[in-house]
């Protein structure tokens, strides 16, 4: 059976004007690839309502899951619930569950629950909420959209809530071999070996270190059996 | 007048799977932001050929330039010339400049041109090609897309010999305060602030440093002085 897919959505202005550093993208990738789950796309796109609908209607009309970054604090620029709700016309207010999360929290911590504050137990109806064990507001997930904060340790509490109520697939496997060789010296060998392992998939990446050019071959898939035939047959044919 | 706008389109199965972490989408949006063209949208797809043209044609229809990073070189994974061609019904082949570049770079090396080499070569009819001063290889524009290589160095190299050819706008420019409080302490004053200047960005990214919770606001727009206006109000206002 094919591994379930998925997308996702970064949600913010500071990624695409280059002032911050997007660093969830690789740790979701990387968490979703352990769990059998192939993620297929990844969009940026900016605090802008529309552009937000338009990504989360095309994305979960065509992937198993989704899964969004950004957008969801207390502050004016934070529109993402409200952008979710308004795709899946779902209706939206603060939810008393989350709310009282956040009086909990609040009465803990000696801040105020002001209004703004409070913006961030806007849930959609019918969402089921995401634990967030670093600051307490939670994210959610509705449909087959799961809605995440956007600070690193945040997001991954959340990937760290969500991902095992979901259905994995078959983890997939890779074994990587560094060829000190230009992409083009070991092209024809790399074409030969996919056409005769095409229930692989064979990367080859090249890289610059020192002024040399070199490439790691990445060998990944579900058996690792059939891994390791590939990996040993192209060290032979490029005596490695 | 309205900046051009742009997208980035990464290719790249490696990025997805989480064994690599891309590096180009920051560098495009930082340069991008130098020159006033409004980097609107980043999509990353796998080397998947339906995936890449269903994306160069959407993001070539939607903005004013589309960027392309990965997918250009000599091995069997490498489809993203033959993949923007298709999307633009145009021919494509080895082509006689771009074989030259390769005939006089590979002679002075002492490395074969051979037939994965030469693919390399293969470039659109009617696109015009970007400069490579790393590796010679060179990407190419073709209509209003921009086709360069994924591995970082090279990448940055040919953004330098593209963006000079395009026509820029105003550049934006931004101001950063950094609040060491919750944002929910200082969502109620910035959101004023944002509608008191409504012809700027204003937006607030928070971080966790230390387990401390604080908050970067950056303004951005094209008028220094209003920047300037706004960021200092902001700054009066919270006993900064």
């Amino acid at each position: 059976m094919a591994n379930p897919t998925a997308a996702m959505l970064v949600i913010g202005d500071e990624i695409l004007s280059g002032s911050t550093r997007d660093a969830n993208m690789h740790h979701l990738a990387q968490e979703l690839t352990k769990q059998g789950i192939d993620l297929k796309e990844v969009r940026v796109v900016s605090d802008d309502a529309p552009a937000i609908e338009a990504a989360v209607s095309a994305l979960s009309k065509t992937y198993d899951h989704v899964f969004t970054s950004g957008g969801i604090g207390p502050t004016h620029d934070d529109i993402t619930a409200d952008c979710i709700a308004r795709a899946f016309g779902a209706a939206i207010d603060v939810r008393a569950d989350a709310r009282s999360l956040l009086e909990a929290h609040y009465q803990n911590s000696g801040l105020e629950l002001n209004a703004a504050r409070l913006r961030m137990a806007r849930i959609p109806e019918g969402a089921a909420l995401i634990e967030n064990p670093v600051s307490t507001a939670p994210g959610f997930t509705l449909v087959n959209v799961h809605v995440m904060a956007g600070i690193p340790a945040v997001f991954q509490a959340m990937v760290a809530s969500v991902l095992p109520t979901l259905t994995g697939g078959s983890p997939m496997l890779s074994q990587t071999l560094r060829v000190d060789r230009g992409e083009g010296d070991i092209a024809a060998t790399l074409s030969t070996l996919a056409a005769d392992f095409d229930d692989l998939s064979i990367g080859c990446y090249p890289f610059q270190l020192n002024g040399v050019f070199g490439a790691n071959v990445v060998v990944r898939g579900t058996d690792g059996a059939r891994i390791d035939a590939a990996t040993t047959r192209l060290a032979k044919e490029l005596d490695l």
